[in-house]
């Protein structure tokens, strides 16, 4: 078996020995006679892999005791309805920094529910870079600030997070555990799990137990975070295969060092690719600014549209996969998360060497 | 490696063949070098799993092309609130019949959303039977009647739905395409997987699409169900693994027959352990009246609780796994849905006249 260069954005490569370990227990979990989809959701045996995700999250991103790490489904699209369901009280405002796309899918969830207030964007610049922090304009009231913290499709992320006097709501959902984060700079960070944690289907959530206080009454069950809290997020039947997922690649992190190993070896994929790029004479643009640029996804242009879909089309041939970028940005894009092995980075940068040599 | 008697009431036992399939592929999905949980939800392989999964359903259902087929997360319990907040309109009362737990969960959530009415309930009878067409009273203005199709927990089935002036919504969780149904008598089902679909994580939806004139403007994006049908469900990531295996146990159950044959076996599944019940001279007591017994979750009880201590710790010992009743009940429940294979129900049935003849 040959495996691809995945380059997906999300749902994305995971480690191979992760994937190996989960084919190898697949039909028999520990000697029950059953998969881990075949176990209740209230046996002892799938408690412990609930509880190993939930711990092993905490240990690596060093989560203090004064939050909590709760499992939801609905992605990070449903947390853009639920941070302000619970967390914007009726006399208070929601401020988001715009930085792309995902950053205005959160604001327009946010507006159903409550006011708002753009504190900065970087729009009008075509979301090429993350605002600074003295562009950022609190509104009167925050209920909160919130940011996304990496730019998915227009490559871009937030090297230092704003210290600002209001509650930091993080969407992570495409650098969670990529890099070293002080958990106590945020009051909730929220993320997808098909990026760096595991295959699609869970959403982490870590927030402050002291929001839990001002969540209001009446909200739908399932949208209400003591739902998880108080339940250990076992109030229903959870996607239990999802988050045995995200307990092997958590252990998978920790074989590997932990963050802080992750995030040099990240930095290492990236400068790779970028190294590409900018000795390319500008045959390969990046999106970017170079202060703004994400370790996570790399995006650039070539030419112009015929030379880039010969690229794409000689990439394909070569095995690499997912490098079109995003519909409404177009060029091109090399997700690159934890699971992209060094290896398949430096193929990329030395192919992109090559078909500019050849098509310059 | 021996197989568990798996009478988990869900998560629970998939077909052997569909894990077997499942781990073959999991490495390297049809040549891809990729395992299926790694594909872009925009890719045409991944495309293809998720289409054959609504195809499947929609064959195996026989459902009209005036309706449609959604994949959502959340478990039934976020259909909870999805229902009445996208059909419950102002003027409007949501009609509800109370037949167990899950039902009074489905009432408690519409309660928060709009005006509810209970138009029928047996649980002054312990909720061990199904009310009567006659005896379901209709609020003037009646959104919808929601029913339960089958109560997991006390171990009830309606075995004729009600058919009356009024949109029919079934949450069909734990008997869904465990028989003939004629989708043309509902206006909208929904099932989490978790029990005759596949793995916890996808909930699928069924609904007519004349009921999307009905839906309020304004609702959060993942909560409105036009947001499934306009995307084919692909508004944002879905879980794929889970919908991916959902399409392997669809193609399962088309193997074995389809539906009808599937319905066969299951009756006949039921009956050897049913029969176990009622020839025992009440040394097990059946929790459900006789006309509304499930064929998916047989309840009973013993003597007492020193004796159905024993009867679970040595029905463990003989690897049945699943047994002991849902807490708020207690006794005994053998949850036999789809993939739980005749041979399992024969040596339950066996064993409980072991057991019996022992302890009378």
């Amino acid at each position: 078996m040959k495996r691809a260069y995945n380059f997906n954005a999300g749902p994305s490569a995971l480690p191979l020995s992760v994937l190996e370990r989960a084919q190898r227990e697949l039909l028999d979990f520990q000697g029950t006679g059953m998969s881990v989809m075949e176990l209740s959701h209230r046996s002892k045996e799938y408690d412990a892999v609930h509880n190993n995700a939930k711990q092993l999250l905490k240990e690596l991103m060093n989560i203090p005791d004064t939050y909590d790490v709760l499992f939801l489904q609905g992605g990070a699209s449903l947390q853009f309805s639920m941070v302000p369901m619970n967390l914007l009280g009726n006399e208070q405002i929601g401020n988001y920094v715009l930085t792309g796309s995902w950053s205005e899918k959160a604001l327009k969830e946010a507006k159903k529910v409550g006011k708002t207030h753009v504190a900065a964007s970087t729009k009008e610049a075509n979301y090429t870079r993350i605002p600074a922090t003295e562009d950022i304009q609190l509104s009167e009231q925050a209920a909160y600030l919130h940011i996304t913290s990496n730019n998915t499709i227009f490559g871009t992320q937030w090297h230092e997070f704003p210290e600002l006097p209001v509650d930091l709501v993080a969407d992570m959902s495409s650098d969670i555990l990529s890099r070293e984060v002080n958990v106590e700079q945020f009051a909730l960070i929220y993320a997808g799990a098909q990026k760096n944690l595991g295959p699609s289907g869970v959403t982490v959530v870590i927030l402050r137990n002291d929001l839990l206080e001002r969540i209001p009454d009446n909200l739908p069950t399932m949208l209400d975070y003591r739902t998880y809290t108080t339940s250990n997020s076992l109030y229903n039947t959870p996607p239990t295969f999802a988050i045995y997922m995200l307990s092997l690649v958590l252990e998978w992190v920790k074989e590997q060092g932990g963050v802080k190993a992750i995030e040099q070896r990240n930095k290492e994929k990236a400068a790779v690719i970028y190294e590409a790029i900018d000795e390319s004479n500008g045959f390969y643009s990046p999106h970017a600014e170079k202060d703004s640029r994400s370790l996570m996804n790399v995006t650039f242009t070539l030419p112009n549209e015929e030379v880039t879909k010969k690229f794409l089309s000689a990439a394909k041939e070569r095995g690499f996969v997912g490098l079109a970028g995003h519909r409404s940005v177009g060029g091109c894009r090399a997700s690159i998360y934890n699971a992209v092995p060094y290896e398949a980075c430096e193929a990329l940068a030395q192919f992109m060497d090559e078909f500019r040599k050849q098509n310059v």
